[in-house]
């Protein structure tokens, strides 16, 4: 027969089973706080009309696009879950109820040029709060809130949210007398961290801002430290521009609210010069890096709007939400040891190796045993008692039971501690419940160890 | 502003929250068996290359697939789960131990005719388990016993599993001297149920198949009954065909297997008709119906090959595996009222009202309550108190908590069952408690209920 070399897109992630039991592990996590939030799970199609799906038109992301024809169809695979979720709101908007809460993790495809680390198709996990008209600032502060305990039940502490507010900074730039520019001068201050004050107002010159301006906006973006702290500094713009003092206030309400929240000020703090891009968001907008690998950029990123749908309906849909790229970031914990791979327990609790004859029992027995709860693995195969125990080894089983005539006859059962080499014959009864304990023992351990750096 | 009409494409299901919900539900019950019994997460891209995807070639398939080039790749999105497991199998073989059990809930494309119960992107939920050169006849055994119990957990009771041996048919065939017409005679065979034992006979007499030959076939196939009668009724055909005595053997093995695990005989049946294709399976041969809706035809099918990967590697890789339809069964158990909508929790388990004045202490409440594992949502919005409760209504949220001033003062919350209309005043502690155990009652139903017929 001739043979097709099996082998697997570029860019597109495939892991082993031991790494894909700790990406399950990780979306578990990440679906179980979405839900305490009162989010719903979304499932939208991967496929859409290409028409649909660009309806907003898009430059880089166009480029980017799978798109192709089907007869005589015009299709795309979505670029992203925003996207989707503006069709769905608009499509069905007379059967939901708002404040509508989503959350979907879900594929997405972009084909970008491979290289490490970037995928052509990766998961996003995405939450959004969609208002029917109207929304209240308070969802602003929710949003970090709710990254914290994401990120916290991982077990990711060494992170920090950066909140900022586009009105703020437009309102800001309107002071300066260079609102026409503000565009440019978004996308300069974002570059900071990257470049440098210096290199920021050599930029901001060749914009053709006067040297004044320059200076003032140097020193709002270089106004950093506590919550309070810059709040208190950003005092002395305010009663000179309306939209600056909405958004002054708007921060100051959502910062209080989310310390309300219990975020600790070391995960949390307010930073001018983050902007998120121009025509879509509109209030709050947030960026969430690694302290320990700021090179990294944002790991968690979103913002509010004001007008979801508007590419569809008539109707005023304004909302937040926030996006992690789940593929990316399950990538840069593994590079950056941030998995803590003895946290997630083994596929299997107990694996049952019947002897000679015992075939039967051991069957009902591993019923018994999956009744209580168990997961259980019956190895059927012939082969050398040796070669069973190495199987259990490689795929880190726990537990080995093993039953023979002399086992049935006690109707007990061999048990014996991978880990420990300990070995006990227990009465199955008792057997179940000692597992059952190993197996609590086992699990609620966090996924991530933050690395000592 | 332009605006394009948004629209999903037919073909592609996309369900309402509270649907999602339900449908979730089943995915994670099926998750919850699957490893019970071993079977390790997998997920494979949904584009591969079509060079990789189509390596068997493929007929009716490759009309039906969505194929497109990007670049100078030519791609394709999966058609099913068993090729990319092949794929990867293959491709991984040295990192894998085996068997190898695995389990993927992903979606899979067919561009067939859009029909009424057909879809064009839909779930498929396969499990299988692989072996390197050999795999045990008991693990065909396991296989009805996994479906068993995952449609026990579902809550569905009135189902058949009915299974077949391909070495038993062909064997048979040889026995009547017609095993060059085995294929045609396996798709007749294959349609008892729909055209009849006279119209079957008709068929057959059409293929040039001798008087006797059709006699003895369809005396075959009418051999029906419990487990022990058809055994028994087989008897009289051994010791006259090696291949036919292997498939009889093989047959009782499992059959007697299955009891053991607990299967009881109203759920479980040997069935000689069902063939199953014929180029693919080699043993064991599965296919599940609804015992009140035979026309539907099987809801989860699947069998034993000797052969997995042979178009990509020459090493041997047995296996047996099954695969449900879950999109079209999901789609069926909802038209067919098989889904119990009360069996599935609210999406949210208190819905917090703080009234004017209490929002920060409701923001502090919330955080206290989702520490104790309960799913809250605080109502932000500056709506009236009528609007805010039709709103937990129409969510289904069975309580709502509300805070004022009075309550804050107590340390109190006033809340509300949204089923009987009963309100109290309980302390914080005292109230996190009571939805806890509120919580706990409702959950563990069963989503399917078998319908009144």
């Amino acid at each position: 027969m001739e043979r097709i070399k099996p082998r697997t897109l570029s860019g597109f992630a495939e892991l082993l089973p031991e790494q894909q039991l700790q990406f399950q592990a990780v979306m578990a996590t990440l679906e179980q706080v979405y839900r305490q939030y009162g989010f719903y799970p979304l499932d939208t199609p991967v496929l859409e009309y290409a028409e649909v799906l660009l309806a907003k038109g898009g430059g880089e992301t166009e480029k980017q696009i799978y798109r192709f024809s089907k007869g005589d169809t015009d299709l795309a695979m979505r670029f992203d879950l925003t996207v989707p979720l503006a069709k769905y709101v608009a499509l069905y908007y007379p059967q939901l109820h708002f404040p509508f809460r989503r959350y979907q993790i879900g594929k997405v495809y972009r084909g970008e040029r491979a290289q490490r680390g970037r995928f052509r198709e990766f998961y996003q996990a995405d939450i959004d709060i969609i208002g029917d008209g109207a929304l209240d600032i308070l969802n602003e502060a929710e949003i970090p809130s709710i990254i914290y305990r994401t990120f916290q039940t991982l077990g990711l502490n060494r992170f920090k949210i950066r909140i900022n507010n586009r009105k703020l900074l437009s309102g800001f730039f309107q002071l300066l007398g260079a609102a026409g520019q503000a565009g440019d001068m978004m996308r300069i201050i974002d570059k900071l961290d990257k470049i440098g004050l210096s290199a920021v107002q050599k930029e901001l010159g060749e914009l053709g801002l006067a040297p004044a301006a320059i200076h003032e906006l140097c020193a709002f973006i270089s106004c950093k430290g506590e919550t309070a702290v810059i709040l208190q500094a950003l005092q002395r713009y305010r009663g000179k521009n309306e939209l600056f003092d909405t958004g002054l206030q708007e921060l100051t309400t959502v910062a209080e609210a989310i310390a309300a929240f219990g975020v600790p000020e070391e995960n949390f703090g307010i930073d001018l010069t983050i902007a998120r891009g121009l025509d879509y968001y509109t209030g709050t907008v947030y960026e969430t890096t690694l302290l320990d690998h700021p090179e990294i950029g944002s790991i968690c990123s979103g913002g509010r709007y004001d007008n979801l749908a508007g590419y569809y309906t008539d109707r005023q849909l304004p909302g937040v939400g926030i996006s992690i790229g789940l593929t990316r970031l399950f990538y840069i914990l593994n590079e950056k040891n941030y998995i803590d791979s003895s946290s997630v327990p083994s596929n299997v609790d107990v694996l049952l190796l019947p002897m000679e004859g015992a075939m039967h029992e051991a069957i009902s027995l591993s019923t018994q045993m999956r009744d209580a709860g168990l997961r259980v693995q019956i190895h059927y195969e012939k082969k050398k008692f040796k070669a069973k125990m190495a199987y259990a080894d490689r795929l880190q089983i726990p537990y080995v039971a093993i039953l023979g005539e002399d086992e049935i006859a006690a109707q007990a059962v061999g048990l014996k501690n991978m880990a420990t080499g300990e070995q006990q014959t227990l009465p199955y009864l008792q057997a179940i419940a000692y597992l059952q304990k190993a197996v609590k023992a086992a699990t609620g351990k966090k996924i991530i160890s933050d690395p000592i750096s």
